[in-house]
């Protein structure tokens, strides 16, 4: 079960509070996370004591990206063997929670591997389970250094493609130290570029339907400092044909053996564009997000949401008078049926260069991503 | 003064109601307008009984789209003489309700104009605004008539472009009945393709900030029992990807002397996904929205319109708690500015064909488009 800890709500300015947490209070071990539907109107903390309640919070968004759905996967595997509860129902559960983040299955594997060998190592229950805990946070640890090589690798090919700064640079959905045991994936390249004086503007995308974008990336820039503007996500053409768009930078929720990028909705069409205005666009990813498993874009499950993400307008944090049956206010005709997939596939193709924390994977080839996992295993080893 | 009728609010079957009528009941002749702002969830109208009640109708967008503002206006000025109010004040106020609207100034000269001359050639007051409500008709007339002539035209390039029907067409923002003294420009050529068996799926764009295609063209289309689902914009990428469009239909605000297309933002992106996948994209708009006087796309201005659109959503007809200053819920960090405009341009060489009332110009070349306006005016000598 989950309890919320209310933090602010009133006080406006944000104080820095981690996506997720593991915490070990009196009463036993908890996930702590920052519930990211309420961003960035209240700053409240979801506190999950069980499997199911993180399902739950993944399901509804709570806790989101990529990277961090796999640390989440991971520290719900170690709660649920820390707490005695079945640890193979809870990382079945636990790993199909979302159909398309890969990162979540990888996360829930580490953990119930970990977990799985040091019993078959004659270990018993409670150094399974530390074992698994101890595998979550390796995990955590991993992500937050690869953030930062992300950035290092990012801000170098920003220099070699923009040379002398003054970027602009569109970004779409949310991928910083929101979904992060760092400062994220592409938003982490565009902070480095901040710090370093090089950005002139971080251009964010609404991202509808659930506008993590204006949510949640505004809220990291903001709380950065960096200069933004909002925009919807169909403004973005005449941004880039008044040539206002030097660089796109988005992450991604998967990427294929032929190098195909599934991230979230709006991607492929901002990739078409970046094309067509001889723009950069550039996928920031963790190798782990790489799945030589699946072949190509076109094998990729796209999720397909619930419709009234679309026939509704909801922002949950404020209580609306006359809500509908997915809580939020009525914007269609009753019985409106939504096309609502959570991802769109980007081809390779379109894709100026892959940046991950392993290097630069540009051009893009199921060659040169072969290469870069490879390089990641031989380091793991 | 308005008063409103309140129609249905529970029966969520809607009723054909026009977006625009002159009544004369026996307390005198009143404008009656369907308040688009409280669509899709009421069907409510408003009757104005002088022209400071349309005005603020105008004002609060309860009446929009620039043919339906072009008619209204012309009412307007009947109404004002009709009931004996001061014409020239009227009509003052009327052609500067939205400054931007050329069609509403047109439509309150047209109207003014046979008022004018009725009394210059001797007429009496009552003569005078007989000729007025004249004007102001026939101009309904011939819009109605445009948008049947926009939609036979449009039929009969999509069987040429498409043949055998089976069309499923993607259109953006709001052009069919609401905007029009008929059944309006893009969503008119739609309408035709569903009447005669030849549509298979209308893909309606939600149209970021304002909704305009979830509220109001989704409701056409439920009204008029066209297979319809509602996307979000930038969902539109992954249909072209999956070969789900076999068109792209939308309207025109402005046209230019070299075929560059002004509409509502979003309807350049759409316009490069379908270059980029050898889809037609199909610009509908009668003579008038072409402007021969602007050389350009480079020199159409377009509106920057309130961040507030974008920082906040709103949903006029439902009352929210809490609301902020633009009247809506806070989906962005307080203080972020947004990139918000209204319109934005797509050049002639994305545009596969304009369909007017007078014929089809494609390929889209400043001088056919120059040819088809002078068939316009010798028709109309």
């Amino acid at each position: 079960m989950a309890d919320q800890y209310a933090h602010s709500g009133d006080d406006k300015r944000p104080t820095e509070i981690p996506a997720i947490r593991w915490e070990e209070p009196p009463e036993g071990p908890v996930l702590v996370l920052l519930d990211q539907t309420r961003l960035p109107v209240e700053e409240v903390e979801l506190v999950c004591t069980d499997a199911p309640a993180l399902v739950e919070a993944i399901r509804s968004l709570a806790v989101r990206g990529a990277p961090l759905l796999g640390i989440a996967g991971a520290y719900g595997v170690a709660l649920a063997a820390v707490r005695g509860f079945d640890v193979e129902e809870a990382a079945v559960a636990l790993a199909g929670a979302r159909p398309t983040a890969v990162n979540l299955a990888v996360g829930v594997r580490r953990a119930r591997s970990a977990h799985e060998a040091a019993l078959a190592d004659g270990g018993d229950v409670r150094q399974a389970a530390a074992a698994a805990l101890a595998a979550a946070r390796q995990l955590h640890r991993e992500d937050a250094e690869a953030s930062g090589r992300m950035a290092e690798h990012g801000l170098a090919l920003l220099e070699e493609l923009l040379p002398g700064g003054g970027h602009r640079i569109l970004t779409h959905c949310n991928t910083g130290s929101l979904v992060s045991g760092g400062e994220g994936t592409a938003f982490a390249v565009a902070l480095a570029a901040h710090r370093t004086g090089r950005l002139r503007r971080l251009w964010v995308d609404e991202t509808r339907p659930l506008l993590q974008g204006a949510r949640l990336t505004a809220y990291e820039a903001a709380r950065s400092g960096m200069a933004y503007t909002l925009l919807t996500d169909n403004a973005a053409g005449s941004l880039f044909a008044a040539g206002e768009v030097d660089a796109v930078l988005i992450g991604a929720d998967r990427i294929t053996a032929d190098g195909s990028v599934a991230n979230k909705v709006g991607s492929y069409p901002l990739a078409v564009l970046a094309r067509y205005h001889h723009v950069p666009f550039i996928v920031v990813a963790p190798v782990t997000t790489v799945d030589l498993d699946t072949a190509d874009g076109a094998s990729v499950e796209v999720e397909q949401r619930p419709g009234h993400e679309v026939t509704e307008v909801t922002a949950p944090q404020v209580p609306v008078v006359g809500a509908e049956a997915g809580g939020g206010i009525a914007v269609a005709p009753l019985g409106t049926q939504a096309y609502n997939p959570a991802f769109d596939v980007t081809p390779a193709e379109l894709v100026t260069a892959i940046v991950t924390e392993e290097g630069v994977v540009s051009p893009v080839t199921a060659e040169a991503l072969a290469e870069v996992c490879a390089r990641s295993r031989r380091a793991a080893v």
